[in-house]
């Protein structure tokens, strides 16, 4: 599996998870602004992998703006308030001794696709800048790899920044909208069923028990995430993403022909092709319906195991 | 089952269907307005039930204006475009002689469901006003009957009457969310299906060829509505709602609660309530897929026999 992030908070959960799975080999990290800048999206991951004592897993660094703004990203108020500014709910990670990798994300991506073909799994849960950079580099690659999953979108609900529009989508709707249209095979992990799987300060209480750094590092981060919310709980978007991947049947899903909105008054919204309704094949599955309970479960059972032995 | 409509073209295939479909025993028609006046809507479905040899079944006057406008309900050019001034293609019906009852169509929709209960099939194809009516004035309605279909919304493709809302739930979107956010369990079949079976000039020749007075009045009104339409083709809309409520087996479903936007900005959205989704069982199925190949022959097949009869 490669990870695309844009290292948050809920990313922060969604690398551990990765890590901690036991059906998961993680090749690498390729990295994306959204949560936070590419340059903090790098470090977070360097610093995290480090904590999790996975300093071998290498970094790659992915482009810094969106299709539509040629500025590098920096990441707004409301976004800061959500994953703190350094991206990890103000909790000061141990500085790496790694570095990031010369190779591109882009050209990370492709060769991991001719090496490994449909064995390797993409999970993007940032911006879906570096699949398009990496789908116009290599057209091949959607018939290559094996899976290709993305945290971003809102079918059946409102979005998350507009009441069209979900985050990840909304920072590069143009990307989003080249991907969706491509013919790419995708499984689409949406606001539908992310804002499902939740977690509440009783879960990192035990994760916290546990007594070990990585424990409570991270407990410190979560509960950042959780305090900010009016809810008392935060939802597991981008660890459900890398779940899905490997476990599609914790989801209900449904094949569609898809477009992103890329006009002022539609900008982000990702919804049916009403000129491709009769068209055989849809490229993207969308998850409607999660099994929440169970998902949630195994989220904690993975991450106890690992914060014991780090 | 009772027949709740709008008569327009689609209508006027939908009333069709239900008398010709042997599954089906419609006892009452209520009329609503939306692709024409209320008053049309009588008026057109007498004449067609005349038309078609069934003047016994009673037709009964619902609501004549939103619930967000106090003017009684007139159409506008656009729809007099889709349907015709006079609702069914500008094709002169002969006049029937049977006359609307005097029981309102909310007093028959209740009565009928004090008397038959769960065999009871409501289907709406116009405005949710009369349901919304009936079961302001029974509450109990909503736990009565077997089952409530309606044409309206669109959840996984843009609306009709603006990017978020189609025609019915737009015509009275405040009655369509009490309805939506009341509990009452309901099968959406808007147009993420209903624009996927669709009926050409080839279907409308072969009713032609039949050689009936109703075989000949039929093709005509819908030979109007397909040459509106700049894709050569028609939309069952209201023929595919009266279908599932019968063979639910047509389509793949989803279950969600939802709401329906009645602000500015969202008016007549159709969308998952995002305060419950983790609530346990949803009261709205909505219908995602359609076997259409299946349902466009089905309906041929119904309308034929029941053309060559009348």
């Amino acid at each position: 599996m490669i990870l695309d992030t844009d290292l948050g908070i809920d990313d922060a959960m969604a690398l551990a998870y990765a890590l901690g799975s036991p059906q998961i080999e993680l090749i690498g990290v390729t990295t994306i602004f959204g949560n936070v800048s590419t340059e903090t999206s790098i470090r977070n991951t360097l610093d995290l992998l480090s904590l999790l004592n996975k300093e071998d897993i290498p970094v790659y660094a992915g482009a810094s703006h969106s299709y539509s703004d040629e500025n590098t990203f920096v990441a707004g108020a409301g976004i800061r308030r959500i994953h703190g500014n350094n991206g990890v709910g103000e909790v000061q990670l141990p500085r790496a001794k790694k570095t990031v990798e010369k190779e591109s994300a882009v050209d990370f991506i492709i060769q991991s696709a001719k090496k490994y073909g449909k064995e390797l799994v993409i999970v993007a849960v940032g911006p879906m800048t570096n699949l398009e950079d990496a789908i116009k580099k290599e057209p091949k690659l959607k018939d290559m790899v094996g899976n290709i999953v993305i945290m971003g979108g809102a079918l059946t609900v409102p979005g998350n920044v507009s009441q069209l529009a979900e985050a990840n989508i909304n920072a590069d709707a143009v990307a989003a909208n080249d991907l969706f249209t491509s013919g790419t095979p995708l499984t689409m992990v949406g606001l539908d069923v992310t804002n499902r799987v939740r977690l509440t300060n009783e879960d990192t209480k035990k994760w916290r028990a546990i007594g070990t750094t990585s424990a409570k590092t991270f407990a410190d981060i979560v509960d950042y995430y959780i305090g900010i919310s009016s809810s008392g709980s935060c939802a597991l978007h981008d660890p459900l993403a890398v779940a899905v991947a490997v476990n599609p049947d914790l989801v209900q899903t449904i094949s569609m022909h898809m477009v992103v909105g890329t006009d002022k008054e539609d900008w982000g919204r990702t919804i049916g092709d009403k000129t491709k309704l009769l068209v055989p094949n849809p490229n993207i599955k969308v998850c409607v319906n999660v099994d929440h309970k169970r998902f949630v479960t195994d989220f904690n059972e993975v991450l106890s195991h690992l914060f014991k032995k780090n």
